[in-house]
């Protein structure tokens, strides 16, 4: 049985982070207030070390291990932020890092995990190969497995940033973010709890990768199968250990269309005059599609990250 | 006879904007001090109010007036980002502002100075139409005019930008803006001039827009002629009081490429995920030209301004 990251756990995590990981800024928007009817807190996760929130779980796990575990390296497959993140805490930490990525990552992803030092393992581009992949590296080499979300070092990492938005901005009604495979959901729904514990925790997902509101509803965890959505970030299905927690603390979960994701995420840009990334904005959206009711709330939202394709741009078709 | 703004000036332009102005932040990247071969600190003026440094000129202009000046309201020609920082100060003040605009300006530009709350009034898009019909405005109404930079309130409100990343970043060996009209180049050589005797003023301009530049090598100000650059707030020429400040107190002024302009602007998008708008580029381009020698050295960017049209991003042909 899992036990749930501690309130020691995340602490301990926070202090053993810290002086990798960004404590990142928090911005606010009168024009956007206005619009969405409350008062929203942005956590600026796309200011974190390569771009997302993904570093605070990487390097938490990459600073958990002993020496003798961190000598032989880390791995783990992903073509997305995780895989950066992984990368740039091994190489921090001065260990090797083997990163399984199927062949038809694009070749500007397999150049920014490269860019950080890790070795790319490649592989056939379906869930078999990647697993069987993984394993023989994994046998090979003796590295450690960094699940992207449902580590609980992971899961505990993440959980840092909530930590950090609770202590500048005591008293939120709620704390929103958006839901992939549930790290950043799971770690937030825990520091909320045991550190502020009148803040409801909801989460917002993509219409068309709603796994996790439809697992949310019927209590068991729901694939997500052939998931369409312009939040790239939010394709995974939730984890075993993810969903245990969200089921025991989150409070909702909700669904945006991609065009709200884009409305919303081009408004961040123009008002905050910061990059964020589809998935990113999921959360915002779902409050000006008044999705949550936030009326007159409190409301932190943790901006999930800032890497994405500046030469496509979601509202430019 | 112009007498430039003291340092008595520019601490009460601080003091009187600091309850309406942003202290906007400093950011940094480690990957483009990498590229740069110096130590970089970008002040953060696209987070100012109206997304722009604008804003501290033109509160500072609008603060500065007497109740009964105040009442009879400001104006200005202006289609930029002096438009929308006049407008916003006035209706802070609870006065009138009179913005003077081509009638062939973009219809976004005039739904933001509108937006605020500020009357337009439109004009021939010629110089002269321009002239007359602010004449007009200010005979009929009274109102004060702002001018965009020439005008020394506004000159020593932009000069706070400089004196709050200088009392922030210490020790800077450098200090560079883009130059347009002058403003926001001669507040900050002023500020640098006297709170920190050691850092050099060094000013960049697209080279389709190099009036500056040859005004400075010239000695004289050579107005600009038919500029095309990308970088749009920086068309206009040098004004008598900003030139005068600038022979005085800026060590050289550089040109760049469009391109090089472009390249920069995307860069900071990318490394320090913030949206910034193509004029507020054209220092880093010139460092990353190699135009200034910068090697090894601290130096301060502001940033001038983020705000730019989304849907026409300039890598995108």
């Amino acid at each position: 049985m899992f036990a749930f990251p501690t309130l020691h756990d995340i602490t301990t995590a926070a202090s053993r982070i810290e002086p990798w990981a960004h404590r990142t800024p928090i911005m606010t928007s009168s024009a956007i207030d206005a619009m969405a009817g409350n008062t929203l807190f942005f956590k600026c996760e796309n200011f974190q070390k390569v771009g997302a929130f993904k570093f605070r779980g990487a390097s938490n796990a990459v600073l958990s291990l002993s020496d003798d575990e961190a000598a032989r390296g880390v791995a783990t497959h992903s073509s997305g932020n995780h895989a950066q993140a992984l990368a740039l805490a091994a190489r921090l930490r001065g260990i090797p890092a083997f990163i399984v990525m199927p062949s038809n990552a694009p070749a500007i992803k397999k150049a920014a995990v490269a860019g950080y030092g890790a070795r790319i393992v490649e592989c056939e581009p379906t869930l078999e190969a990647r697993e069987s992949t993984l394993d023989a590296v994994v046998g090979e080499t003796g590295a450690a497995f960094v699940h992207p979300y449902n580590d609980p070092r992971v899961i505990t990492g993440q959980a840092t940033a909530a930590k950090e938005l609770i202590e500048d901005v005591p008293d939120l009604d709620i704390l929103m973010t958006p839901v992939g495979g549930g790290g950043l959901l799971s770690g937030s729904a825990l520091s909320a709890f045991y550190l502020s514990s009148g803040t409801a925790v909801i989460a917002a997902e993509p219409e068309g990768a709603d796994d996790a509101a439809r697992s949310f509803r019927a209590g068991r965890i729901i694939p997500s199968e052939n998931p369409r959505t312009i939040a790239d970030g939010l394709l995974t299905s939730l984890g075993e250990n993810t969903f245990a927690i969200i089921r025991a603390h989150v409070s909702d979960i909700v669904t945006v269309s991609d065009d709200a994701i884009i409305r919303a995420m081009r408004l961040v840009w123009e008002r905050l005059k910061i990059v964020i990334e589809p998935s990113a904005a999921v959360p915002l959206a779902a409050i000006l599609e008044r999705k949550p009711d936030t009326d007159g709330k409190r409301v932190g939202i943790i901006l999930s990250g800032g890497n994405l394709d500046l030469d496509r741009l979601p509202w430019q078709s």
